[in-house]
This record gives structure tokens, sequence and C-alpha cells, in this order.
């Protein structure tokens, strides 16, 4: 896994502190973990984001597109499920297809992830809950955080293509895919056309 | 002003697009922009997070903080509130005390950024009042993203010197001067602890 640096929380030294520092400590490693595969198609780590990056614009498009489009979901859920959506990657790391690993290992690194970070903090089983919610895929809300998952890194696909820095085809092609709001699907035609 | 790259806008040459699309490639440039303070104080660009990156932290934070320790705030305010707090930085940059800038011009040009971003969105004017709420610094919930802003500035100084790459004393400084929530001040003082 290529990571900027290792986790901080081992630089500690197993040294007591608080359970929001120890878990500070541990989330912000998702500054230094890169989303692997941009680096996997020919992006330099010099310019590849990080997952802290992509999670804060996945927030951002859920503001900016629940309220507008989706009066059916819980805004401040999907808020609050893009921000976590991707911690289980502090100690999982950013698996992509080329991994092969199997969904249920998968999920069963991430969830040990969820619950090393979250169980310490006074509202950690709140926020497990709904790590499992987004994992279980089941819910309107758990859906479009998972649509917004995809877009996201459509619309970063297209700013690397504008940078002349790869051809990202597969990863429109996975967005497309996983798209089925027809608000998202609109986006992602545009993105289209401003490729061809 | 050092970024990783240029404004994404800029690379679609007046193209016409969606407007969601026209923001994305506005605030994806907090993705490339270094918090210019800690490049100041001797972080090397490869090590130095970008706005988008300490964004996502003061949201999470807001997220694990507020409705534990503060029930009288408005949680999904400062949720949203913390996401959009740095979005006058895609425009105007990151101003740090070496900049001498003046307060208002500060304020006039990350309100023209903020303008810029979110006044073509539908709920844009939401956004933008939210944005000016922070600014004023009167509400209990801006007050409170505030502290968060600097708090997560002292627990990033705090890895940054655990990995060795920099004395910040003057950060800490800063954030202690500026908090005055008791939980957030117990945060920062057991992160004096850990430095002692």
């Amino acid at each position: 896994m290529h990571t900027k640096a290792a986790l901080p929380i081992t630089l500690l030294n197993g040294k007591q502190t608080l359970p929001i520092i120890e878990a500070y400590f541990e989330f912000n490693h998702l500054k230094h973990l890169y989303r692997q595969g941009w680096l996997n198609h020919g992006i330099q780590p010099k310019s590849c984001e990080s997952v802290a990056e992509h999670s804060f614009c996945v927030a951002l498009l859920a503001l900016f597109l629940a309220d507008e489009y989706h009066l059916e979901l819980d805004t401040t859920k999907v808020i609050r499920m893009a921000l976590i959506h991707d911690l289980g990657e502090v100690y999982a790391g950013d698996f992509t297809p080329k991994d092969a690993i199997e969904k249920n290992q998968k999920y069963q690194l991430e969830k040990q992830s969820i619950l090393q970070v979250l169980n310490k903090l006074p509202h950690g089983l709140e926020w497990i809950a709904l790590w499992e919610e987004y994992e279980k895929g089941e819910s309107a809300e758990s859906q479009f955080v998972h649509q917004l998952d995809r877009l996201e890194m459509a619309l970063q696909a297209s700013v690397y293509e504008h940078l002349e820095l790869a051809n990202l085809s597969v990863f429109f092609q996975s967005a497309n895919q996983a798209l089925s709001a027809q608000q998202l699907k609109s986006i992602s035609r545009a993105l289209k056309d401003l490729r061809d």
C-alpha cells in the first residue's frame, strides 16, 4: 500500500492520551494514504490525491446534491455517511480491483479498522452502525453515498485528464455502471461530453 | 501561493457544462492548495497537507465532538459549516499571518471566491449565508467551528512533530489562545502533555 508516511498512531509509542487524540492519530492517516487506483493507472504520487481529499469532496457533493435533488433522503445522514465511508481504510488500506481481494475479506479488514478507530469514542457505536449501513447498501441513503463515491471518482478522473496526466476511460466506465439516480447520471453524461 | 497544480476550472477553457461540474472544478482546487503555514515553518511540500485534507479532519472532529459534548449546538449546522469553512480559499488562497493582509481585504477576497463557487448552485444562497455566519463568528455554532479549525491545526502540528519534521510551538500557542470550550481545551492540554 503506497502512503506518504507511516500510521501516526504508531509514533505515540504506546503513550497514553485522550481517546479523541488517539482516533485523530488514526484517521489522520487518510491524509497519507494515496488513492491507489490512480497510481495503478499512471498518476504520479506528486499528483495523486489522498483518501482524505476524496472523502472531503464526496461530503461536499453530498451537501450540494442531496438537499436539491433527493428530498426523500435524510440529508444529515447522507453527509455523515459520506464523511466516514472510507474510515475502514485507516488500517485496511485502499484496495482496488487489481488486488483481487475477496469481498468478504475486504469487509472484515475494514470492519476491524472501523472498530479500532471508533470503539473508543463516546458515540462510537452510532458511527459504527452508520458505516455498517453504508456497507450493506440497502438503505436509500447508503445507495446514494455509494453513487457519490463513484461520481467523485469520475469527476477527479476528468480533472486528471484535463491536466493530461493519463487516459482514465476505465474509471468513467466504472462510474457509469454504478450510477442509477437520474440526476447523477446526467452529471456523468456531461462529463462524457467534456471528453468528446 | 504554493499549489500542486493550477485551478482545474481554467482547464475547461470556457467549455459549457453543468453548474455542479463547474463548482467541482473549482472546489477540487482545495486538493492542490497547500496549507501555507506549514510550508512557512519548514514542512516540505511532499509532507504538507492540503486545505481539502484539513477540512476533512475538521468535519470529522465536528462529527465526533459536537454531539457528545455540546448538546446546545445544532450539530448538522456545525458539520455543514466545517465542510464549507475554507471554500473562500479556492480563489483567494490560504493567507497566513506572514502575508500581513488586512482582515477586511481577506474577507472581501474570500467572499468573492464563495460567491463565484456557490452562486451558480440551486441552494447556493443557503451555503453562502452559512459561510457568512462562520465569518461573523457570532453564533455558537460558528464559534465552535472556529475552535475546531484551530484544534485540527494543533493536532496536525502534533503529528508533524511526532514525525520530527519541524518544531511547531507557534501553532500550539495560536491554538491555545483560540480555544475556550472546556472540552476542547482539555484536548489541547493533552497535546501539550504529549510534547513534554
